[in-house]
């Protein structure tokens, strides 16, 4: 069976980059961004391995598509990522022109719905694809580190 | 005489690092953070020359500062800043706990306090340190931008 370019195909490969995360000790967010159903950018959370609070998935994600297009705007593009952004991701997002965001799960505390974060004019926004999945890998890393503290 | 390491002192820093954009025709902002008085990290906008969105003169201190530092987290620490933060840094300031913001000139309609970005609880941001200088710079660049095109 041909597996159809869908969001939930794209949040799978998002959700990829989230084990990768997770394997790593690293809160497990994963992004991909798409342009006309191809990956040109795929990245994980890393803020522990880079000692840095500007390593989230979403500006990796950001600064590799840029890289790949050539060009800052990502007015054409599609961002996946397996939690809702923070304000700092989705003001990234909002220089970047973005197209389209989507997101797993959401982030009541730190989302930038919650946050009130202005999008870009342009951008679209929606949410809920693979949320149990998404939500829960997060959840789950969350738990074994407490038990482990 | 004795130049006292007051904001003005420090802002003067951040205002050559602007100038150093300017000269490279990038929108002339600068950062540096300190600590203890001293210097540790210094930048500038890049934006066109790394032709990425998220290559503020914020984020890029931030990363160099926590890089200096062996550890993420800015809670000892003060940014100086040409202009005042947009959603996407001061969502990044939020993450590293920084101390205290300072900023030169407003920016009315980006900027965090207009766009109600949230602020760490521990953080104090205080403005209008060599105003004139920091937002004539930036006003030049614009105009002689316009005259080009």
């Amino acid at each position: 069976m041909i597996e159809p370019f869908d969001d939930a195909y794209f949040m799978r490969k998002a959700l990829q980059e989230a084990e990768l995360a997770y394997a790593k000790d690293e809160i497990p967010i994963g992004a991909i961004i798409v342009v006309q159903d191809q990956i040109i950018a795929r990245a994980h959370n890393s803020t522990e391995l880079l000692n840095d609070v500007t390593a989230h998935a979403e500006m990796q994600a950001i600064t590799a598509a840029a890289n790949f297009l050539g060009g800052k705007y990502l007015n054409e593009c599609t961002l996946y990522v397996t939690i809702e952004p923070c304000q700092m991701c989705a003001g990234a997002l909002f220089w970047s022109q973005i197209k389209k965001i989507v997101y797993g799960a959401r982030d009541e505390q730190r989302g930038c719905i919650a946050m009130g974060t202005t999008l870009h004019p342009k951008t679209k926004m929606s949410g809920g694809v693979l949320e149990e999945e998404c939500s829960t890998l997060l959840k789950r890393f969350f738990v074994e580190k407490r038990n482990l503290n």
